[in-house]
C-alpha cells in the first residue's frame, strides 16, 4: 500500500480513516469546548497515533489522556509533555517507570483508593513530586471512591502525602448522568474549600456525554476519545450521523453459501467482538437491511434475509463498526484517505500497549 | 522482563504459557491421532509463533494450517513448507502472493464457490500448479459449499480448470456433528468416485470435536488449534480439565471500590470480548466464585457478591480466557515459564496478520 493509491486497491480488510471526516470531527469537538471555556484533553486509545494527537492539540486541547503507562511513553517520546494517566499505578517496576516519565513530562495520574496513594507517596518522596488526581465513581460502576465523603477524605490523605501533590478530581461518567456529576462534584469541592484544600482540575469525560459537558459546570476539562473517528455506538447516542464516522473497514465479500448468507473476510480480528449492546457486529453502510449476524477471528457471518439487494462475491463492502477504539487495537497501521485515494499510511504506535 | 525472572516480578496483563502443560496438550493430541492413523495438521491461529508450530511438527504433525496468506507467508519465512490455508482467495494482489508462496511451499488453498476457483485458475494457469480443496458447510454455518452435490460440482470444475489440481475435501464442523460431517463427505467420496476423480485428502477439523476425529472415518486429516493450550471453552466442552489450560491471564486487582466490586487491570485489550456462550469473561481460577462482570478496554469489573473469599488491592489473580487464540492475537509476547519462572518469551510472530 502506498500514498496516491486508490483504496480500491487495498488488501482487505483494512481499517480506514477519512481524512476530511476525522478533521471536521476535531474541530467541532473543540469549537464546543472554546464556546464554553473548557480545556479539552483528548484521549488517545481511540487512535494511538502521535500525529493525529497533534492535530488535536493544534486545534486548543490542552494536553493528553493516556490509560496505561505503556502509551504515555510512546507518546512522551513523540515529544507529548502535558500527560493524565487515567489509570492506578501499583508495583515497583510499574511505579520505577513512572518516576522516569515524571522527570520529562508534566505528568498526572489518578487513584481511588489508600494502597494506591501509599505506594506512590513512596515511590516519590524522594524525587520530583508527582500528581495526583482522586477518581470518583459518580454511577459507571468501575473504579473510583463512591461518595463526596471518600473523595475528600482521599484527597486530603494525598494533600499530605510526602511526594504528592493534590491535582484534582476525576470521573469516567455513566452516558447522561450530568446532574449526578454535578452533585458528586461540587459536594466534594466544598468538602475541599472548607479544609482549605486547593483543587486545580476538575475532569469530566467521555465521546458519549462530550456535547453536555457544559451541563457539569464544576469541571474545569473534559476528556474524550471516540469522538475523533465516531462510530455506530455514538450514533446510537445521538452525538453523530453515519456521515460523521471516519473509520470504515474495508471487506470483501469471500463466499455466498446460501441465497441468504454472505461472508465477508472481516472477522473479530478486525471488528473485535465488542456489541456495546448491539445484537450484531456493526453496520454495512452499503446494505443497512443486511446483520453482520456472527463473527469467527476471520470470518463475518452475514444475513440477508432481509435485505433486498445483496452483494456478490468479490464484492467490497464498507463497514460502520460497533467501537471505534478497539478496531484501532488491531491493526498495525491505519490507512487515511481523502475521496478514496490514500493519503498516508500511520502506524497505531501504541497499539498492543496493555501495562 | 527475562528469562529466569519470576512471572510474579511481571508487569500485568501478561499472558503466560505453561510449558509442561502445553507440551503434555500437543503429546496427548498426537498419540489420539497416531493411534487412530490420521493426518493432524495444527492450526497455527491459536499461537501464531513459529517455534511451537515446529514442536507440532517435531511430535508428528504433518503440516500446518493458517487462515489467511500473511500467515502463511510468516510461517513460510520461518522454514515451513506443508501448508494449507482454509481461506477463500480472492483479487489480484492477493493472487500474486499467493503465486509466490505456492513456488516456495507445498502450498494447499480451499475454495466454495466458482467465482474462487475461477479466479484461482486464471492466475495460476501459466506457472506452478496449486493444489485447491472444497470447503463444504457440514451445518456449521459459515463458508462451504451445501450439498454433497453442490461439492462434487465445484471438485469436478477444480479439476477440469487450467492451473489447479483437486486435492480434497475439507470442513470446520459444528461441534458434536460427526455423524453429519461422515454422512457429507461419504456422499461426496462416492461422486467423485463414480466419476473418476481422485480424492487425496479429507480434512476435517475443530478443537471441541478432536477426540472424536475418530468418528469420522472418512476423514484422512484433522486441524486443530486451541488444543494446544485450551481455555475455558475447551473445559466446557469436556475436552479437558481447568489444569490442562497451558495459557494464564496475570492480572493485578487496582481497585477495590466497594465490598462486592474488584477491578483488575486486565480488559478487553487482554481478554478480548469473546463470550462464545458464557455470561461473563474468564475464569478466575483463585475465586472460582467471583465472575468478571464486564470489560472496558483496560478494566475487568469482577463480581464477589458470591465469592466468600474477596481479593486485596494489589493482589495478582490469574484468569483462564473464554477464547485462547483471541488473546494471543492481543500480545506482542507470550511469556513461557515452568513452575512460575520464565523459561522463554516468544513474539507472536504472525499477530495481527488479517489479510
Amino acid at each position: 500500500m502506498c500514498v496516491g493509491q486508490s483504496i480500491h486497491e487495498l488488501l482487505t480488510p483494512v481499517a480506514l480513516i477519512d481524512e476530511d471526516v476525522m478533521a471536521t470531527n476535531i474541530k467541532v469537538a473543540q469549537e464546543y469546548f472554546d464556546r464554553i471555556g473548557r480545556n479539552f484533553r483528548p484521549h488517545i486509545k481511540t487512535h494511538k497515533i502521535p500525529a493525529l494527537a497533534s492535530a488535536q492539540l493544534a486545534a486548543g486541547a490542552k494536553g493528553i489522556n493516556c490509560q496505561k503507562i505503556s502509551e504515555a511513553e510512546v507518546f512522551a517520546d513523540a515529544g507529548f509533555s502535558d500527560i493524565l494517566i487515567t489509570f492506578n499505578m501499583l508495583g515497583r517496576a510499574r511505579l520505577d517507570r513512572l518516576k522516569l516519565l515524571n522527570t520529562r513530562t508534566d505528568l498526572k495520574v489518578v487513584a481511588d483508593n489508600s494502597v494506591v496513594v501509599d505506594g506512590l507517596s513512596q515511590a516519590f518522596q524522594d524525587t520530583q513530586m508527582l500528581k495526583v488526581l482522586v477518581e470518583c465513581d459518580t454511577g459507571a460502576g468501575r473504579n473510583g471512591v463512591q461518595t463526596p465523603a471518600e473523595a475528600f477524605e482521599l484527597a486530603n490523605r494525598i494533600a499530605n502525602a510526602p511526594g504528592l501533590r493534590f491535582q484534582g478530581l476525576m470521573t469516567y461518567p455513566k452516558p447522561s448522568s450530568e446532574a449526578a456529576v454535578e452533585v458528586f462534584f461540587s459536594e466534594t469541592l466544598a468538602l475541599l474549600a472548607e479544609a482549605g484544600i486547593d483543587c486545580p482540575v476538575v475532569s469530566h469525560g467521555g465521546s458519549p456525554s462530550l456535547y453536555d459537558s457544559d451541563l457539569v459546570p464544576s469541571a474545569t476539562e473534559h476528556r474524550a476519545g471516540t469522538y475523533i473517528f465516531n462510530d455506530r455506538s455514538m450514533v446510537r447516542a445521538g452525538m453523530c450521523d453515519f456521515d460523521d464516522c471516519a473509520m470504515h473497514v474495508l471487506a470483501t465479500v469471500v463466499s455466498r453459501p446460501t441465497e441468504t448468507r454472505a461472508v465477508l473476510d472481516a472477522g473479530s480480528k478486525a471488528l473485535t467482538s465488542d456489541l456495546l449492546g448491539f445484537v450484531d457486529h456493526g453496520l454495512l453502510i452499503d446494505y443497512p437491511d443486511a446483520s453482520i449476524a456472527a463473527l469467527s477471528e476471520e470470518h463475518a457471518v452475514v444475513d440477508l434475509s432481509r435485505s433486498a439487494r445483496k452483494p456478490e462475491i468479490g464484492e467490497r463492502v464498507r463497514i460502520i463498526p460497533n467501537h471505534t477504539c478497539v478496531v484501532s487495537n488491531l491493526f498495525d497501521r491505519l490507512v487515511f484517505h481523502r475521496d478514496g485515494v490514500v493519503t498516508r499510511i500511520e502506524p497505531v504506535a501504541a497499539r498492543g500497549q496493555v501495562v
